[in-house]
């Protein structure tokens, strides 16, 4: 039978498992991995950092814009890098994929290569998970990690006076759906920005060992995101756009498409950049750079200005492109 | 605005979570609850267990059947269950939950009360989650446990001349489902226990303790999972009919359903019994009852014979009723 002809409905329950978790890898937190009731994960300071992230198909993903690798790894990076944001060190990822009994075993075995290899990336294997047939494919992602003695760092604990610092990509995902969804296919760096963002996950510890007084994974968009430790903190934070990079792909397809850049950067999720506030006399190392400062008061503003637009994504109020 | 007609796409993702993240409770296990990037669990002995179970509206729960609260206790029970059969406590939930714009508010947090009270029941707490729109609704869990200082009881310990003991019940919710899907609603012991299964959670832990050479959750049917630890141990597993307790309720149903209990008491899952391989000289408390024998060889046997029926279920070879 050729691999990419097989349904899941032929394989069954228990043959698709086996044929996927073959393919995983483990590493060193692993206790006990896939194949009993429940993984076993190293926990070395006696606590564990976890978290869930739903991606669905035709919202979160599509699979004519992404591949099955490229959905994996999407998938991963948006449960690790909420792991990071805490300061804390990814070890584990659990999988619970919703298929469609028709889809190819071949486009399953590719989302858990994309899966096992994103962990990789950020230091983690995938330890367990679940398969269950449905209309619609769903892939729930658990993500597992290890404080390493520290503190977690919560949104909660920005100070006015803090600096604001970002650590990784803004806007260029943003930018790639845009470009994919006008029916282009380049700038290739964007597009590539889209279907495997590029998270920097050790920024995470490395942010809470600097003292970082709050941080968040920018998930929904960078004003969005910085809402919430606003809110949580309760201090006023402003963003220099001085500060932010945009870099000549994006300048030059936010002209050709007619949208400015500085849209995709403030209001663009989806890259897994983290956002975090440090007391003002820290020396950032390269992973983070100043983009503004904490002030008392509330809400987020753009160079002491209101934002006008919409700020990030609401998953039941704006059904997004991708 | 009347809670009942709420729909989500009017609430929006984050006034939803805060609407249902309300309803649940924090036991001691939890260093950080729900509002951040990730929860913070403890994690005594420096490992965390942790598994993931996927439930789709429809295939394994049907919303005229059950309601919202029996839904959130059976999705948390199936994954407290796993955690149990590893022989570890369970200390943590996380909920992805993917669900229609239009499904009631009142429904979800109903579901949560459902998922917050089962996971009391076990000891542990829902930490966090995430909610997405999705044309199905489906209820992805991820339970964490510690194992108190104890190794983790597998599917591959056990061996010749062990004894197999049952901890829990068998039989009783798919006896509840068949009742149900001929369009009856009583006995009302056997609905109940489809909708709401009586999960012998300490069982695990005391197994643990007593030695057990190998544990598994029943969720899949008796016979089908000691298949699987038939094939990890590399044993031949006996189960004796004389020995299993068909309840008089059963009993009647069977013979007004012209359905041999037996079948149900054999190869019906979810009520999340264990079932467990002991060394032949244990002294096995009052949750346990001998049920059979491990010998050498393979397979698994009902009083020596092969069990002519379908064994189990499979997800994707045999949609099942609910």
């Amino acid at each position: 039978v050729a691999k990419d002809k097989d349904a899941l409905a032929q394989l069954g329950e228990f043959g698709f498992i086996s044929r996927v978790t073959r393919r995983l890898s483990s590493g060193e937190d692993v206790v006990l991995g896939p194949g009993d009731d429940a993984a076993v994960v190293a926990a070395p300071d006696r606590r564990v950092v976890a978290c869930t992230d739903v991606l669905v198909d035709g919202r979160h993903f599509r699979r004519d814009w992404s591949s099955a690798t490229d959905v994996g790894h999407r998938a991963a990076a948006a449960n690790l890098a909420d792991i990071a944001a805490m300061g804390a060190r990814p070890t584990a990822l659990l999988v619970g994929l919703s298929m469609p009994d028709d889809l190819p075993v071949s486009w399953a075995e590719e989302l858990a290569d994309g899966l096992n290899d994103e962990a990789e990336l950020a230091g983690a294997s995938v330890v367990g998970g679940d398969t269950v047939a449905s209309p619609v494919l769903i892939i729930a992602v658990t993500a597992l990690g290890d404080l390493q003695g520290r503190a977690p760092v919560t949104r909660s604990g920005a100070k006015a006076g803090d600096l604001l610092a970002v650590a990784g990509r803004l806007g260029w995902a943003a930018a790639g759906i845009t470009v994919l969804s006008r029916g282009f296919r380049s700038p290739g760096a964007l597009v590539t920005a889209h279907r495997r963002p590029q998270v920097p996950y050790a920024a995470g510890p490395v942010a809470a060992v600097l003292g970082a007084t709050s941080m968040i994974d920018v998930s929904d968009g960078l004003l969005a995101d910085l809402g919430h430790i606003a809110e949580a903190s309760q201090v006023a934070i402003d963003v220099s756009t001085t500060a932010l990079r945009i870099p000549v792909s994006m300048r030059d397809a936010g002209q050709a498409l007619g949208v400015d850049p500085a849209h995709w950067v403030l209001s663009g999720g989806d890259d897994h950049a983290l956002a975090a506030t440090f007391p003002p006399d820290v020396l950032l190392g390269p992973d983070w750079t100043v983009v503004g400062r904490v002030g008392s008061g509330c809400g987020v503003t753009v160079d002491g200005q209101i934002f006008e637009a919409e700020a990030g994504w609401d998953h039941f109020k704006s059904k997004r492109a991708a």
